[in-house]
């Protein structure tokens, strides 16, 4: 007879902010499935990528906002959330999964490498502990994330069954509006953001610059998360942290390097 | 006859800021080599993976620090400054090398993802720059760059003269101090910093926390960027912003998803 296993330890992040509407649903959805401990930071991190905070010290507080939900804000990154988490909640004892989001905005395709979502779930990775990271195609604060619930459990409880290949995590990235057509498997599409700057001048007549900018994609592929996501699909994408571009390695050995 | 070429145009970054002497050395070596254009951070931005700036405007203006080389100023991060420089200066030209560093600190290994100064050089190669970043095992304000100089002349060359393959840059890193046996072309090594985080209590009586930690190879490989600086070699690794784990998804394919 099988030995009755005991609910799993998951820890939750984002990067939009321990009150963002988005940490809320995540929450609901994996309380289902195992003890819920919330790590995320204390105000809006969008785009801060991998960011850790080097040069100055952390505050980490627990705060009450859900009943029954262990919960601490971080002046941090979404990143140093992972690692006060591991380092001062789990204490050497990781958790069994770590899910980021549901972020408000795609990270898909190249948005992967800019987004806090994505990095605390790499960072998760990194730990070892198997982590997914997910999206919704809706920047507004009051984005409708009900029809996603269903997906997260099942992809959850698919990688609390399976785990991940080693030194992989998930990108999960959901269409906005009910009507998702499944899930696909897909690949990073090869797409990137052109960047405009809007100048303006401040009242000491100084310029100052906001970035802004415009989604290219340069992917005809069938098998790219940002097709699957344009025909209905939610896109998941296995992620790696190991950046070598192997591939490159026997190129760069016919070189000579005259020192 | 072959036509004389023009002096291609160099774009220099570093992420520990424009007064830094790393970058000043970088400066100094590819002056020889082409027409350089300065854009690095008005102050420290280590540790800040890709992240960019889009919650607040930037501020960036020129500044006069060098005779003779073109130096701009960006309050933003060192991705910020790639973007600035790629839309404000070049202005469509795209420039036909970027460089980042020479930073104070390795970035070897899993640093590569935690760093300004590498980050900057993913950034130049979605931009499809051939980009560089270097790196020193010295952290310290002094820290002598003389003995990296060839090394960072002979990769640019190299760079300039092949390209690079495709969505592809390089990761070199230095040893401290004189005597590098040679470059060792590496793969990424399997290793990660395990955090502590030093609490403290303020005036105020309430906790912060410094995030600090130590390095842990987890590598044996005699192919790592770990191994060749060990072992008194200048390290360089291709690395790639196609995070996809493509090896895993034949993986998820094979599972079934219930909604």
């Amino acid at each position: 007879m099988k030995k009755q296993q005991t609910r799993p330890n998951i820890l939750v992040v984002n990067d939009d902010g321990i009150t963002a509407p988005g940490i809320k649903n995540l929450i609901q959805v994996v309380q289902k499935l195992g003890n819920v401990v919330v790590v995320a930071p204390d105000g809006p991190q969008s785009g801060m990528g991998h960011a850790i905070t080097i040069g100055k010290p952390l505050r980490f507080d627990k705060v009450d906002l859900y009943e029954g939900v262990e919960m601490y804000k971080c002046s941090g990154t979404p990143v140093d959330c992972v690692k006060i988490a591991v380092n001062k909640i789990f204490k050497g004892k990781k958790p069994d999964l770590c899910v980021s989001g549901i972020n408000h905005g795609l990270n898909n395709s190249i948005n992967v490498i800019y987004s806090g979502t994505m990095s605390a779930a790499v960072e998760g990775a990194i730990e070892s502990i198997p982590s997914i990271g997910f999206s919704l195609d809706d920047f507004s604060e009051d984005a409708d994330f009900e029809h996603c619930k269903k997906y997260v459990q099942t992809i959850c409880e698919q990688v609390l069954k399976h785990g991940l290949p080693a030194a992989t995590l998930l990108n999960v990235n959901f269409p906005s509006g009910a009507g998702i057509k499944g899930i696909k498997i897909c690949r990073q599409a090869n797409a990137k953001w052109a960047e405009e700057f809007d100048q303006r001048i401040d009242p000491h007549n100084r310029p100052y610059y906001w970035l802004t900018g415009v989604f290219q994609n340069n992917d005809k592929g069938e098998d790219t998360d940002v097709w699957a996501l344009d025909n209905g699909f939610c896109s998941v994408v296995p992620v790696q942290f190991d950046l070598t571009a192997h591939h490159a390695i026997p190129v760069l050995n016919t070189w000579t390097f005259d020192v």
